[in-house]
């Protein structure tokens, strides 16, 4: 948030927080079409026997502005710029049995991508290269040349992206309204999978459907549980809104999607920081709030007094919850 | 808003303003099916020529809470609570052939319906009505007892109401959270109708679509506009939501709907209450809170100060659309 007021390099925010543009470089797999078309990346959250990856961390690392090389086949054809911080999101429904094999949740980060005029071959530059290439998580092998197999977003210096692609067209900017398309798509393509679901029942559906929105028996489950924003104290059912601590789209099953313990009742702008990741809640009711959101909006939300302000302990089933908030969600 | 807490009769809220529940009876055309499905009852603003009707009027006089008489054919079959207040909303796309001859935009109040065991007929009790009977705007003849043909939504007295269904179940309780249903099914069925429109370019039809949620092409012009948010001055593009002035909903076309000018930039709170015509924004920046608002609300959501202040001058442009606003969402 607040980082996409620069064009090139280091800047200074207002609040004088220094941040620093990434340079990344992202190996695609078969799924570089549903990736490229749909403005965004998607990777699984861990390997296999949720074993840590680097190059799967780089994805919560990436932030608004920061610039991606896309290469595939031996070829760099795409560049993008980072829309938005990655987000918790099921494995995309367009890859169908692409990526089967991955987990079913992982991090979507939105990309606006533009094709190159002319493919760049990295191969052709490796002299060049080697010496830039870090010795590891590098994203391609630095005496052959070829794509490193495991690699999946690995980050690369100015000077590698710059000898990479050195006249990218400033029309290249960051774009932060484009952030939010790619997750409504997601959701969308989601809300299809269910809509066919052979499975499930016409009722269930319709209510899956209506707790993506916060509506239906979700939020009726919510509210028996509430009686006003947990943050805010504010009370008229108009104005509150029936949050997912696990998101809808993370959420494994339509009992989580559809699970009072999995919501909170909420203000609309503390909604909106807690589904960024700039909120969260501690087991014993108290707020924090990331170091993403910038000195001074909490402010201008009108919320610093509500997030000093200790509250009760949560139930022990929406704790659960508010443990994988904290880890996939929140921004720490 | 803050009226759900009652069961019956007047009561006192908080505040000590006293709520006086209003009973209705509609006379539903050939959309009965269309309506009690859907949760909502649906009328044109204005008769041919705009020409007011006090039968449309009462639609935005009905309040969350206050009960309804469904009368077709000659008999009383449903019983409703009002859910919301009634919102500007084109006729439901459900509606197809039917009620071509209205106007497309009017207003849709959420209800929730539920048979009587036995249905009623009104005519069988009209010496005991008679008296009951309003002289003005009653739903049916005081000496034939036959349904007036001209009436649509009729006020009643809650003695013509339990003279009527005098057992109406308990269960038959206010039910604020379902209010926001019919609206989500309304605007997805006018998504349909945009993705099925001949007329239209798949790109226009998907910016129409993220312009559904404030994204896309229209939050691009919007943001262009505006730096931060009008009423908060909130800076982050990911806490903004770019707001329909003339709802979505509401629009004649596709260039109302993707239009800059109809755009606000507000933070996700000052949106909620925008939309829900809680808060409007005079021609010269000045904001309005609407009365309906509960005392202490304001203060609780951190926006008391925020709406003390002024501003600059709108656009010509957005003049426009904002006379719309405090015309046709602004609870006054």
């Amino acid at each position: 948030m607040g980082k996409f007021s620069f064009t090139l390099g280091p800047v200074h925010l207002e609040s004088h927080e220094e941040y620093v543009m990434r340079y990344w470089w992202v190996n695609h797999k078969q799924t570089i079409k549903q990736e490229i078309g749909g403005g965004y990346l998607w990777s699984p959250q861990t390997e296999a026997g949720e074993k840590r990856s680097q190059f799967y961390e780089n994805m919560r690392r990436a932030a608004p502005g920061d610039k991606i090389v896309s290469y595939a086949n031996g070829l760099i054809r795409y560049v993008g710029v980072v829309q938005d911080f990655a987000r918790v999101a099921p494995r995309p429904p367009e890859f169908h049995e692409l990526g089967r094999q991955w987990s079913e949740i992982g991090w979507l980060l939105p990309v606006e991508w533009m094709p190159l005029e002319e493919p760049v071959r990295p191969k052709d530059h490796i002299g060049q290269l080697r010496p830039l290439l870090p010795d590891k998580y590098s994203p391609i092998h630095s005496v052959t040349g070829n794509g490193n197999q495991k690699a999946y977003l690995a980050e690369i210096g100015p000077q590698t992206f710059y000898l990479l692609v050195p006249s990218t067209p400033m029309a290249f900017a960051p774009n932060p309204t484009q952030g939010q398309d790619a997750l409504v798509q997601v959701d969308d393509a989601l809300q299809r999978v269910i809509s066919t679901d052979q499975s499930l029942d016409a009722t269930t559906k319709r209510q899956l459907i209506l707790a993506r929105h916060g509506q239906g028996q979700f939020r009726s489950r919510v509210m028996s549980r509430y009686k006003s924003c947990w943050l805010t104290g504010v009370q008229s059912p108009g104005l509150l809104v029936a949050s997912h601590i696990k998101p809808w789209r993370a959420c494994t099953d339509s009992g989580e999607r559809l699970d009072g313990a999995n919501g909170l009742l909420l203000a609309p702008h503390a909604d909106r920081l807690f589904d960024r990741g700039l909120l969260t809640f501690e087991d014993e009711g108290r707020a924090s709030v990331s170091p993403e959101l910038p000195p001074g909006e909490l402010d201008r939300l009108g919320l610093a007094v509500a997030c000093s302000m200790s509250r009760e302990h949560f139930s022990e089933a929406t704790c659960e919850y508010l443990a994988f908030h904290r880890k996939n969600v929140f921004l720490s």
